[in-house]
């Protein structure tokens, strides 16, 4: 097609296509709530920073996801409560899981109307870390699923992730667009290996998909406020090109 | 090349190519022990049931895998002990994920020179169900990684999981083989959209694995005792379809 700029555009899901941190932040509340019935005497910060190590130290057990995240906040409780956590907190953790992973799909405003409109022009995939069923159960529910020629769920996303998608697919990188909302994981690993990102920053976000913003001058970056932008920017670089 | 079969050999990871059923096994055996310090007493039969409905009920949650495991023998301990579990036992459940996790992978005789000697010939795969990251560790220290074009982790084994994969991989049903321990899993479904099914049972298997052995009038299906012997077979059939 004239002036077609890309071979392929790729999508983050958690926090760019649909929301997901909120369900996190539900989960951590919910936490709090147990620990303060279980006599639990301790900041808001000191609780926080624990749940964070250690979730941190679990993902090379576990990986990214719900089921990753709820293993680590019963760690935790053990540990705050010197051992004295009771069976119906556990449980009540338990029950968390089931609700994180059954929880509706909501999508962000313009999601839809972006990703059918790129559809029509430039094969799509979705490349999204987390548990493998939970990611393919969103991007089900989410109505989307039928735009996307694949759909990867990988447990990491660095430069060897995106360039081993890119060799299978046969697709040179600065033919390929990543449209996500973490730095570190969207953005940062596809600029490096030639390829183009845009950045769609989320309401919130996981401190851990911080990272510090690419290079200025690098002209295949860019940012939007929303992904109802999405397609204007993509069609204008097509016609930069063609012109 | 003449008279080759196949365009795609595809291998199942677990119990197939490796031991994994007896981690399980080691697993259940430290949940007994677990129990029988906290005081249950109830049958190795009513603890093994209780166990297994509540895997089964909890699939369509957490899918396949050891965290899926470890979240449901704890939740089965909360039951068995009306609450009255210990911090101390649930962390060591958690501790058990971890070491199920990190167990060090052990092949099957005749596995890697199965793979090896086929791969010379044939674009081989892996098509493994569990957690992500764990078949992805798995398949890298196994030492077999390097000879897998890719690496598939999927959440069910159905006719469909096989087609999509075909389709994507542009390889005709009729033109695939699957190897396998599971006839449910890697045997079935493959037959059933026309491929070719190498039965290779394992001496352990979960029984939710199962299934009924196929029409004995296939003449796609194959039963082997040991990957030893499937080099043989697939040469002899390629040999048979030259002649």
């Amino acid at each position: 097609m004239a002036g077609r700029m890309f071979d392929l555009i790729a999508f983050d899901g958690d926090d760019t296509l649909w929301h997901n941190e909120r369900v996190y932040r539900m989960g951590r509340e919910r936490f709090a709530k147990v620990l303060a019935r279980a006599g639990v005497r301790r900041s808001d910060e000191d609780v926080e920073r624990l749940v964070s190590q250690t979730e941190l130290a679990n993902l090379k057990y576990y990986g990214y996801g719900v089921t990753s995240f709820v293993m680590s906040l019963i760690e935790a409780a053990v540990e705050l409560t010197d051992g004295r956590i009771s069976g119906t907190d556990v449980l009540e953790f338990l029950q968390l899981a089931k609700e994180m992973l059954t929880a509706r799909v909501e999508l962000f405003d313009g999601a839809a109307e972006a990703v059918g409109a790129l559809a029509e022009t430039y094969p799509l995939m979705l490349i999204t870390k987390g548990d493998l069923l939970h990611q393919r159960a969103k991007a089900e529910e989410s109505g989307l699923g039928q735009h996307f020629r694949a759909i990867e769920v990988v447990s990491t996303k660095t430069r060897d992730t995106y360039s081993s998608i890119l060799a299978r697919c046969r697709v040179e990188p600065s033919r390929f667009l990543m449209v996500g909302n973490s730095l570190r994981s969207d953005v940062l690993p596809v600029l490096e290996i030639g390829g183009w990102a845009v950045h769609v920053p989320a309401p919130l976000s996981w401190a851990h998909e911080d990272g510090d913003p690419p290079d200025a001058a690098t002209s295949r970056f860019f940012e939007l406020g929303s992904l109802r932008s999405l397609p204007a920017l993509v069609g204008g670089l097509s016609t930069d090109r063609s012109a």
